[in-house]
């Protein structure tokens, strides 16, 4: 069996995704971080999905926290849904390169050929590392930055819901049977989802375009 | 004055690197990592060369250890200078990445315009992270997968010690009075530097071609 490494925020999206690398036959090695993200509820919940799947080998990466975003500073406060153009203040710089990296150097490590990340530019909050021209520069930074990569063996990394929107990902999930009521997508980490940030509003957009109903509690 | 980040290893090559920014006129944030090399030796003498230049701002970020390496793992043995042309066991994978990684975060956090990093493609070991295609692959990737790259200002990432060897490296330190009697190179961390590890037969070589003496100790 090829080994594949998925990032595994503990949302509905990299579930979703991990659900595709387990269906496509792949021997799954989860990666989660702990960036200094306001609350620990997807690192909770990262851990239930992972009993659901019975993966055997789930890593947690402490990354120092460089700052900037509502995400992790205390000081900013996570705003409701606003809809606008420009990348928002929950915009964490530099996360998804920072993450992708350090699954880069755990699928050399153990041998994996494949790296999953659940990044969508369809229903989104607009923030530059979730799109497909993104996704491509990194894999250059693969092919010609790492081992495997001058060897001739590039590490892929694979972004199945690019191109889907919310509704779409949603269908898949329960099709896969993922556990998406173990997910958490809300920004503000409480025990129930707010349902009003950007996050929220997206997933019960989703849901209700997929004619499903979520199984997470709201407020 | 504009801002720098400048990756700091402790090394020479970062050290010329460091003063070769400040040369250039930037407000200078130094960035190093604890990323569980088996010797403390590098953190400490970054703290000296930042005390030297009264850097008012260092940033030690420690990061998670993937493992597969020499340098971090204490199962695998760092081995003397071979010269071969295969990637050797010293290669720590992804590190470059990473690095890159947190300081394109911090460079957006504190507004940077520029990343130094002293990576080196002649007198090196043969990492495929110290290239001038990974550079340039990378600094595609800050163009479009962060805030500052899709609003046109993409922090500059800038390795000006790419095609120079390290005869010229260690002339430049010397014209720039870089302290290289504070850094160290040797990949064994001892109180007095090795002499034959691969790093230190690097930097050997070149201060012999250079015709200056290396004001660090070896055994």
């Amino acid at each position: 069996m090829s080994r594949a490494v998925v990032l595994l925020s503990g949302g509905l999206d990299s579930t979703t995704c991990l659900s595709i690398a387990i269906k496509e036959g792949y021997d799954v090695y989860t990666l989660s971080f702990d960036y200094g993200q306001k609350h620990s509820k997807e690192i909770s919940c990262t851990k239930d999905i992972i009993k659901y799947y019975s993966i055997k080998e789930h890593k947690i990466i402490k990354t120092g926290n460089v700052g900037g975003s509502a995400l992790t500073n205390e000081d900013i406060e996570v705003p409701d849904y606003q809809g606008l153009p420009n990348i928002p203040v929950t915009y964490v710089p530099a996360r998804n390169i920072i993450f992708l990296s350090y699954a880069v150097g755990y699928a050399e490590v153990i041998g994996a050929e494949a790296i999953y990340i659940g990044v969508n530019a369809v229903d989104y909050s607009g923030y530059p590392d979730c799109r497909p021209e993104f996704i491509e520069a990194f894999q250059k930074v693969v092919k010609v930055g790492t081992k495997g990569g001058i060897n001739g063996r590039p590490i892929k990394i694979l972004a199945p819901l690019m191109n889907l929107s919310k509704a779409e990902i949603i269908k898949l999930a329960c099709e896969n049977n993922a556990p998406l009521h173990l997910t958490t997508s809300c920004y503000k980490g409480g025990d129930k989802a707010c349902g009003v940030c950007d996050s929220c509003t997206l997933r019960l957009k989703g849901f209700k375009e997929a004619g499903i109903v979520d199984p997470v509690e709201y407020v």
